[in-house]
């Protein structure tokens, strides 16, 4: 007779002893040391005749701020991080730049924290530098970085860890937009003072690159097979795009939402990095019922890795519903 | 003013030319060619003090059967899978085994296909001892096999791929009643014709090692932090495990469901490969009413990898809630 008791499942190891009969173990093995070191952080997949590599930056935790969502009380923010099985208290929040090699172009969308933050945050982010090498891509072959938007976990990788241009081959596009909105000298004077460490940031990552950029406008094709959709609300001229090959596409969402645990499933919450709470909103909305009523499939780069996924109608949200990961291609 | 239309959404690479405006497309770089490469299949996560490796056989893709589901109709397997955003007419059906370093011994918990299917699936499956591998695992250095049942994806493996013993320094546990079953003569003798294929190669792998094995009772630990747990139903010894260090547990689940997207939403439904569909989904009931309940961590064998998840009630079912890969350990 099966017997399923909540001691049987849970307290296995708890309430059932090694030792014999007699309160003697037998003797063990010394087991192999424990490896302690993760897979590389890559998934390669393929769209039409495109390949695409998610290469991840890391994840950073950090203690849940009280104002993480805007416009919810804590406690709400804590029901929907239990209800996603996770700590409550906590965020934990992924990067996952992603190389789409279309046949004529080796191109990266958006770069992580940069090798930079490595030492930093101990490893937690800036690990995309490393993951592009272990997925055999080198950044010198890299033909262009394109820029979502101009916030540090999506830029500062443009840099080495010694502030160097990292991708020395690439075009480096950003959003005309963008550009325009950090570095004007009036929105950075009247920006409050917590706001000025963005703007000095953008200035210092492309003063690196010399301001050697190529500033591009919502819905252009960039590059073959990768176009712009201006999704503006997260930050001025924040820009997501389609990825797209033959009959299939991919929507590669940017920052449309955060976290999927807190912002898909509640997509009327305001993070507190959206530069414009209601814009992001109406942004994510519109995004969002169309991703599901077209079934098309996107990636977040907020989403765990490998970060792709389709979106479902869930009662007043979203769900994500993740792609499954492929061991061959 | 933000426009997302579905022609923007969607066909973005059908509706804008990389061409200028006289139609000459910019002289373009030859990208790197295509890797064509998956990154190795495995993960690792601690558990307590506990390092687990998911190491990941591949994934069977094959036309649906029309009796896969030997209870529901075709065209509710194909709502099922529509749902989940998988294709209509297909299974994908995945295989997880997973190792455990408990500190005093390195335990594989099943071993897929084995490497001898590799050539007759072109790599689709059997690469679980290659993962291995990668995962800077040595077959030599697994101390004990653990095995939930004796169907073939769980463990041909076993053997290498011209049929020697494949870890040749482990103790292989089996359950007792699957042992009873599968090498009784006569249960052989009453079988199907088409079931007397299995019982033949349950006898050819354990053949291969001598019928040597230890042969375990439901709900006892087996090594340090692994106990065994009757699931009997979808084979008549089959069993799961719990994995437990400290506070943290694990229910490694075998096939109590199969693919998720089918029997995890559906716990009423039973698959050809149940061997007693009634005994097996009163077993699924028992184990998922309780997962959910005590909000418990589990891994399904044929879980999308790394096959580590939550169950939450959802409807007249149930639903897995994926954990997050964490790119760190």
């Amino acid at each position: 007779m099966i017997e399923l008791s909540r001691r049987n499942m849970l307290a296995g190891a708890a309430v059932v002893t090694a030792a014999g009969p007699l309160g003697i173990s037998a003797p063990v093995l010394a087991a192999a040391p424990p490896a302690g070191k993760q897979n590389a952080g890559f998934y390669r997949t393929k769209l039409g005749t495109l390949e695409l590599t998610v290469v991840t930056d890391g994840v950073r935790v950090f203690p849940l701020p009280d104002t993480f969502v805007r416009n919810a009380k804590k406690d709400e923010v804590n029901a929907a991080l239990r209800a996603a099985f996770m700590k409550p208290d906590e965020m934990v929040i992924p990067f996952n730049p992603t190389v789409v090699n279309t046949g004529s172009k080796l191109v990266l969308i958006d770069t992580g924290s940069g090798p930079g933050a490595l030492a930093q945050t101990k490893g937690a982010v800036g690990q995309c530098h490393g993951n592009l090498a272990a997925a055999g891509i080198q950044a010198s072959a890299i033909d262009t970085v394109i820029i979502s938007h101009f916030h540090g976990d999506h830029i500062n990788g443009l840099l080495t860890a010694d502030g160097k241009p990292a991708f020395t081959n690439a075009e480096v596009m950003v959003p005309a937009a963008e550009w325009a909105f950090w570095m004007d000298d009036a929105n950075m004077g009247k920006a409050p003072e917590a706001a000025q460490a963005a703007f000095k940031n953008a200035r210092r990552v492309f003063g690196a690159l010399g301001n050697k950029v190529t500033q591009y406008q919502g819905d252009k094709e960039l590059v073959p097979g990768i176009t712009s959709v201006s999704t503006p609300g997260h930050s001025p001229g924040h820009t997501s795009f389609v990825i797209a090959s033959g009959d299939q596409s991919l929507f590669w969402q940017a920052d449309v939402t955060n976290a999927p645990a807190l912002f898909v499933r509640n997509p009327g919450w305001h993070v507190m990095f959206d530069m414009d709470g209601p814009a992001a909103e109406a942004t994510r909305r519109k995004v969002y019922d169309r991703l599901a009523a077209d079934r098309q499939m996107m990636a977040g780069f907020h989403f765990p890795f490998p970060a792709i996924a389709h979106i479902e109608k869930d009662g007043n949200g979203y769900r994500q519903v993740p792609v499954a990961w492929n061991p061959s291609i």
